[in-house]
């Protein structure tokens, strides 16, 4: 299992289009394949910042899997004008001895 | 619930001597008032770079009764010492769709 994590700082005043419109895309990641769970929260401490973190069965189903089907042309266009800067996104595992 | 986030960057080869002090200092953020659980996952892209979450009940749990309590000081001997840059941590809680 394999979590990405992305911090996702949102135009200042978009904050509530952005939600909502999360929550359409929230069914589209939910859909693919070796997706298993995700979470979207809000910073307290700036509140125009979310992290999300998704837990897939491999790296692939999100690099490859997602990233490649025409599902997450539908994602770009809902989520990525909200973002500035552009996300950098991170992937993680869990370590030695939790495994 | 309050979700804890901190990206740790550690000192290049010094990764398995943070993870076995992580191991130690796991007990003691565990017996935490308001801790409710944690995941120390390893970062594929950067394999010096680790997130650490946490959740607590309250963020006053985090802030005030974690980091004024004597276990700290334990927790930073064992923790702080393996980190550069010295992490900044921020706490996300769920978006309103979701509370």
């Amino acid at each position: 299992m394999i979590l990405e994590v992305a911090i996702l700082n949102v135009i200042s005043g978009q904050e509530n289009n952005f939600e909502s419109d999360f929550k359409k895309a929230s069914e589209i990641i939910s859909s693919m394949k070796g997706y298993i769970n995700h979470e979207l929260k809000q910073c307290l401490e700036k509140r125009s910042r979310y992290i999300l973190l998704v837990n897939w069965e491999t790296l692939e189903d999100h690099t490859e899997g997602f990233r490649n089907s025409p599902e997450y042309q539908e994602w770009k266009q809902l989520l990525h004008h909200y973002y500035d800067p552009f996300p950098e996104v991170e992937h993680y595992e869990s370590i030695s001895f939790e495994r």
